[in-house]
């Protein structure tokens, strides 16, 4: 099959009409189910109706776009991500998924090949939680499996509900809610998501893709907040205080020495305060701060690992509660549980990485995607991380064209082959 | 002199008439150079001229209202205070000096007693840096003293300069540029402001007033920032991170460590950092922090504990630099120098506190006030503090009348002596 050629150039003008859309400087932004993921949607169905797929979307806004297999009767191949991104940041993390598929499908049938089973690009919703405090609502909601108290969550920009903002596109959150899916797991033979790595592994080893072997799950807290008792900065002695900022920098300290511990152990983790502030219409320079508010995000592919950083963020809070006469509220918890993907759909891709000449490793995913939605419904299914430069959820995402179409040629070899 | 009765009613009533203008919930607003702040000198002129004192104001709209005395080629006394506020700060931070000098006055007028010495009740504008970045704005101006720079520094609420604030209200700033003075050091027999604690100490020990034996100097960044790499939360290792929000954790457990040192050593010292917050537009649920600003202030009687930890600092910040990936830029530095108040002014406070059965103690002051530049410029000075509830720039600043009564009886028995 050396007629597999993925064309840059069809990538590259689809990168380059999503960004003509959604730059908002610095960077990108594409809030789910807003303006920009609305556009991409639509650039995303007319540009599968050109290349002759069927179009389908389901009652939370997903869509479907397949070419159509040998043998209609046998479970699709599905590849696929999502296109909303986080406020500011790049135009590649989620898209390069959607648009190597259909890369991938277009190579097919620029080579005449028609595949056996039908190949599905799915598109999927929400992927980035930042907007609704909830993961994977798209690719849950595809598998009638998003909880119907979800759809009261409001968006962090507007306010309104995820339901609110369903309906302003036409779509069926009352359908959403009851569970109503057009995705069936034993109809779906397998699931590749590509997608930019996120981090600087593959950069550094100089290797173009990683096949995924598992990701991680969370938990996380959006809206904890320290308090304490304000005070003159200069006039209260530091055992009086009750200093709010104080007291969150021994939680961090505590909860980095954790994962220092952990590192050392081998043992996976992630922990992040991605947001932090004290309150902008009390704090004052000379005011010891009586509250901060701040954001706590944990990840690890070992549910174990988890347990043991929720168990000593719990001790390490009543610790410096005592300590510093301060109370943590740490609000709403969400989470995810982390996702096995499948050792035989792995060793497939490595087997035509091999073919190709293709230099590949394997690795976890310490970032959710909405590939253990379905790894979850029990698809075998699998990423392939693209190297990319500057990280991701940032203005200065990047990544070469050239990479992308490496990881969509072993996925065109995947379809074409059975 | 058993005649000296300070009026509890007169106090209370001006109180509440400054609240009646100035309140802005929660708490009280009196910008420097502002409506609160403007309104408040009008109340306290007229209440000035109601009791037969005369009224000047200077070129920086300080106001001076002097009680004749009986030889007026005498050095006055001057007490006195300061009227403006921090945002969403108590009503008697400041005010409390005012309206316990006019108290005083009028205590002395009451019993019919002139006193030597022509007492002057002094109100200083802008002495809360938080609205111009810099220490005893009103103090300085009144000797002449104010850098002309400062006259540029932006309102941090406004953004406008000192200067056209100073011409909105009608005063002079180019005479302040140039130096002009009200005050003359050797004109001033001594000074007493009397403020409310702003810590619990007094509160604690149930002792109504204290005298101040020093006030502390500081060292303030007040627009600091780490700046580290964001990138997504769950895909980049430990050490391959640059965390800001890690980096500030390290920064102040350093600080944290030293001032636990100080303390043990009975080495006066406080440490704060009043606002912290990761950048709104760019800071994300799911993004490593790639900056966080902050401001820090840092005090102490000592001005070999300011050096210490100024050195300390700086060693803190380059090894948390080096750890971390992370760049400080701690900004402009500003800053006072402490100043030593009049052992004889504090024995003769306490003799009339004796005479008069007030429990009283001496302490140091945390807290910077206008009563250093007087000390400054060689005018022997002290402080009373009274006892206060809730600490103070904060909503909840509270302070019994009776013991603003308390300091008042004492400075006007001080007036009436000679």
């Amino acid at each position: 099959m050396t007629g597999l050629a993925i064309d840059p150039d069809f990538c590259a003008g689809l990168f380059a009409e999503l960004l003509s859309f959604s730059q908002d400087v610095p960077g990108v932004t594409r809030a789910a189910y807003g303006a920009g993921e609305e556009r991409a949607h639509a650039l995303m169905r007319s540009t599968g109706l050109a290349l002759g797929l069927t179009a389908e979307t389901d009652a939370a806004g997903n869509l479907f776009l397949t070419m159509a297999g040998r043998d209609p009767a046998l479970p699709h191949w599905m590849v696929g991500s999502h296109v909303d991104t986080v406020p500011h940041g790049g135009n590649f993390d989620g898209a390069a998924g959607v648009i190597g598929g259909l890369a991938a499908v277009e190579a097919l049938r620029r080579a005449g090949i028609v595949p056996a089973r039908p190949v599905t690009v799915a598109v999927f919703r929400a992927e980035e939680s930042v907007w609704f405090p909830a993961s994977y609502v798209g690719s849950r909601a595809a598998f009638g499996l998003l909880p119907p108290e979800v759809l009261d969550l409001p968006r962090a920009d507007t306010g309104r509900s995820l339901r609110d903002h369903m309906a302003d596109l036409g779509l069926r959150p009352e359908a959403v809610a009851r569970g109503e899916r057009l995705l069936d797991p034993a109809r779906i033979h397998g699931f590749v998501e590509m997608h930019i790595e996120q981090g600087p592994a593959l950069e550094a080893a100089g290797i173009p893709v990683g096949f995924v072997t598992a990701i991680s799950g969370s938990f996380r807290y959006r809206k904890a907040a320290c308090y304490g008792r304000y005070g003159h900065s200069g006039a209260v002695a530091r055992g009086e205080r009750s200093d709010a900022v104080f007291a969150l920098a021994d939680l961090i300290a505590g909860l980095d020495a954790l994962w220092g511990t952990l590192e050392a152990e081998g043992s996976p983790a992630t922990i992040t305060l991605g947001e932090v502030a004290t309150d902008p219409v009390q704090h004052a320079f000379a005011k010891i701060p009586g509250e901060v508010r701040f954001c706590l995000d944990v990840r690890s592919t070992e549910p174990s690992v988890l347990d043991r950083v929720e168990v000593a963020l719990a001790e390490r809070v009543a610790a410096v509660e005592a300590a510093r006469s301060v109370r943590f509220v740490l609000g709403e918890r969400t989470g995810s549980t982390p996702a096995r993907m499948s050792a035989a759909l792995v060793e497939a891709l490595s087997g035509h990485a091999r073919r190709l000449g293709t230099p590949f490793r394997t690795m976890a995913s310490g970032a959710g995607h909405d590939t253990a939605t379905l790894a979850g419904q029990g698809v075998p299914s699998t990423m392939i991380f693209i190297r990319n430069q500057n990280g991701s959820h940032n203005p200065d995402e990047a990544m070469r064209i050239e990479d992308l179409c490496a990881a969509a040629t072993l996925v065109a070899h995947l379809a074409a082959e059975a």
